[in-house]
């Protein structure tokens, strides 16, 4: 009498359904929908109407194919009965929002929208919303707005009024045309259920939203940013934010037509890819934080207590974990770092013998990097090759590597890459212990972890810390699959509550990295240099990489 | 009624003997012989005995195995009637020295000290008297020894009182057993003359010797160094030492037979590489700095005054030309640096695209470097990967690269560190300029300066001047034959000074770069970048690089 969960995972390429065991956690069977649009960031379907650098847009339609066939052949796939599927969840990424009619209705699937780029739905990772971020910093800090400091003393351009704003200054006929504006998040789940809900994760951490207070920005505020914006909260949103880990509603008949699930199934409150990763690694609890590795790292933590901790993204009163405070922190460049170092820095003979041996130029480099003892490079790095998220929250910044001699060599300047990425996470987690939220472990998943044992052990050792990996390789759609469970209930095959969910479900894999004491006491030495430069480059006391920059920009636009 | 001279080049793999027109200049032939025992780094000759790490010797037969191979051979070549050479003149690496006998017998050819190490010439990178270097410099700054400053602060472990006291302290008998202590230079010159001479060159840079003052380290502190050493002038040198451009004798009858030249030519007095190429590149006055390129760059300009210049290698009365102080700067890491990343950092992609086109890899990153603008790339290096010679003296400093973000591409970092040595080279220029030294103009020689016009044309942006460069491609051998042809004299069909030589035999390319105004000011901003990390790193308010090197010195030890 097995009981079954789906996740549903939307990414930025694809969206991805996979059936989970609710008893366990095993994974039965998955499913992905590449979107057919993809990331729209040159010209818009249909009309070809070009868009302006920075831009990334979705296509709403696509999230409704990935319950038309990612879900259904996942389904399939599994074998399992429909009517032993007792809950839905699904985690996106945010801030990813859009503008609809009252009944949820996208504009942009409406002929008079069809062609107006802010219409569609605004993915994450657009980026043309900076001057409308920079008049929110701006204001905030011109009328003390107390909530910034929330946020690291910065509301990035990626973030929900931000978006807002910029389709306000830009196309006001949209903002006017828009009953709600919405995560897609949010919305996705109004398409499950019928019901319109605002789910407390992305509210809080993209939308100044907190538990305790509701929307943070004063209508005084709102007003100076735009005189339309006053009432945004009440005329476009709405003030009802429900906490990760409740119900939405229930499977209305028409999405169970497009599912293949059954009406009347549960369906989970909205939540974010890299927060339902959380209790998906198996913490439900302060002290083990998560890092979500990938190109870039996402850090999770939750806390008791309320502290602001300077520099971090945010956090948010049920943000991750009903009944703790969720704490967020980001790396900008990590994966990327590592491929931009492969892409551009390894020399031809090293492709040759990694060539003849028939293994990877990644695994030519870690055997070789792996093989150096800890400071014997000499090599000190920064890694800011994509700016600083925390705790320093400036993407002016640039990278530094110091240290070579003429008897350098590439997988030595690699591991420099790596532990620059490891003082980074280190800088965070000081910071976090510093003000007052407890860390005594690293649970890692994501893309990175699975095939970088020496990553891994640099971490472990640069910390002093454990380091252990989440069992899944979907931790997000299982985390979401988690959260479908809970909002079955118990008395239906599902749990009572995240904590229950996390004890079945989530696992860790049995190996896991233990530091290495005496690495450890020479990457103190290390680190002490590392933050040294850090504080020195990154605090104001020689803001050489932002005069670079500055400079850089002078020149390529010719003035 | 042509008249020719011969320039004898020593260098460090081989001797070069180059026939030119006394009268134009011109280079009428040339040859090459490749020393039979070349640097003699990890065993001795015959008896196969092991050397210690850092050790770097020469052997003095293959000096005169240069005379009596490629003096006849060029001479061959030539068609010259021996009749018809007036003069020779030899230049040598330095500081290149031996323990000979009274009679100028080396000690290395004497069966009992054949097997010593330390009886045979140590070439100027022999580096392991460092230690001996380093009790010079303690002892000089603790009893307050004023000539310290002329030498930038530091003596080297490669001048010539580290290499003698490492015989003393490490071979007490072989010091016992010399009559002399001598410069390679010198000696040569004694077995083509059958007198023992002295030349101010090196006596000046490389054994602490003035024109107005003779050697000026006193007996007291030579005692102070070892009490053997107190009388090391007077038992072992020579206080009579010889100004560049006066004649040193004429050809033995056994020199003749060498070389195949007449007995009683004249020869001139012994003189250095880099020195000699001043005047070959036609710099015989105040104001034009040569730079002699290659992988290292040695940078030279004469004053009328004498001026102490904090951090340069020295400065010598009559050390390059007579009448003249000779200035002497150093960079330690050029042609090797650019060597550095060609080798380790050039990706596969790039190295595919050279072969495909034919061209050379080298060429493929001048190509594409050429194409950025001043400012575009955003980095900015320290150019310390051999450490630091002139201004700061400190070998301990290593390399730093800064501001690269995702983007960055492998043709922006080559050229930020080609301009990184521009920027070291105007440290430089700086320096001489603030200490009462002007300097207007800019003359390369050595090997980088013909296949690098982007780099040379960065230099003259860099510094706001004109970069001429020397049009003979064999500039010291050039400047030891015009040296010949003075110690000829005018009667001979020579030159009665340097001055006259120079007037006539030396010359420049016809192209030459000027700068670009436009490309100065950028580089004016960037240098004030590349000054500020220069003093931060290089003037003790971060040790960084110090630590990282002791750090690895450390773990390498396994202490």
């Amino acid at each position: 009498m097995s009981k079954y969960v789906i996740g549903v995972d939307f990414g930025t390429e694809s969206g991805r359904a996979v059936v989970i065991d609710a008893a366990n956690g095993r994974e039965i069977a998955s499913a992905v929908y590449p979107y057919s649009n993809g990331v729209i960031d040159e010209t818009l379907p249909e009309s070809g109407k070009r868009l302006e650098p920075d831009w990334a847009l979705q296509d709403p339609e696509d999230y409704i194919r990935t319950f038309k066939q990612a879900v259904p052949e996942a389904l399939k796939q599994s074998k399992v009965d429909p009517a032993d599927v007792i809950g839905v969840g699904i985690d996106f990424t945010a801030c990813t929002m859009l503008p609809v009619k009252a009944d949820g209705t996208p504009l942009c699937v409406l002929p008079e929208w069809r062609e107006k780029p802010h219409a569609w739905v605004k993915l994450w990772k657009h980026h043309a919303a900076q001057p409308e971020a920079d008049t929110i910093n701006r204001t905030a800090e011109e009328m003390g707005e107390p909530w910034l400091e929330r946020y690291g003393g910065k509301i990035s351009s990626e973030w929900f009024f931000s978006k807002v704003l910029q389709i306000l200054n830009e196309a006001p006929e949209i903002y006017q045309a828009a009953d709600r504006m919405i995560e897609a998040a949010d919305w996705v789940i109004w398409q499950l259920t019928g019901v319109e809900t605002r789910n407390s994760c992305t509210a809080g951490y993209k939308a100044i939203w907190s538990k305790r207070e509701g929307f943070l920005p004063s209508k005084a505020y709102f007003k100076a940013l735009h005189p339309q914006l006053e009432n945004v909260v009440d005329e476009k949103m709405k003030r009802d934010v429900r906490s990760v880990g409740q119900k939405a509603g229930e499977l209305t008949s028409q999405a169970a037509e497009w599912t293949g699930l059954k009406p009347g199934t549960a369906v989970a409150i909205a939540n974010v890819d890299a927060h339902v990763a959380v209790p998906a690694a198996t913490v439900t609890e302060p002290g083990r934080m998560v890092m979500i590795m990938g190109t870039s790292t996402c850090h999770m933590v939750l806390g008791e207590e309320e502290h602001l901790v300077p520099g971090i993204c945010g956090y948010v009163e049920d943000g991750i974990i009903p009944g703790y405070f969720g704490y967020e922190a980001g790396q900008s460049c990590v994966g990327d770092h590592f491929a931009w170092f492969i892409e551009h820095c390894v020399p031809a003979a090293y492709q040759k013998e990694a060539d003849q041996r028939g293994i990877s130029i990644h695994a030519l480099l870690e055997e070789k990097a792996a093989k150096l003892k800890v400071g014997e490079s000499g090599l000190v790095a920064l890694d800011w090759w994509n700016g600083n998220r925390s705790v320093l929250v400036d993407v002016d910044l640039t990278g530094m590597l110091l240290g070579m001699t003429l008897a350098t060599k590439p997988e030595e300047i690699y591991r420099a890459l790596i532990e620059a990425t490891a003082f980074g996470t280190r800088m965070i987690v000081e910071a976090f212990q510093e003000n007052g939220v407890p860390i005594h472990e690293l649970v890692a998943c994501g893309g990175l972890p699975g095939k970088n044992r020496m990553l891994m052990q640099i971490y472990s050792d640069v910390m002093g810390m454990p380091f252990k990996v989440s069992a899944s390789q979907q931790t997000p759609a299982l985390g979401s699959a988690m959260f479908g469970a809970v909002a079955a209930g118990k008395a239906a095959g599902g749990y009572d509550s995240i904590f229950e969910a996390a004890k079945y479900m989530a696992k860790l894999q049995d190996e896991f990295y233990q530091p290495n004491m005496a690495n450890k006491a020479v990457y103190d030495r290390l680190f002490a240099e590392y933050k040294q430069l850090h504080d020195y480059f990154g605090r104001g006391e020689n803001n050489v990489m932002k005069r670079l920059k500055a400079l850089k920009a002078e020149i390529l636009s010719g003035k």
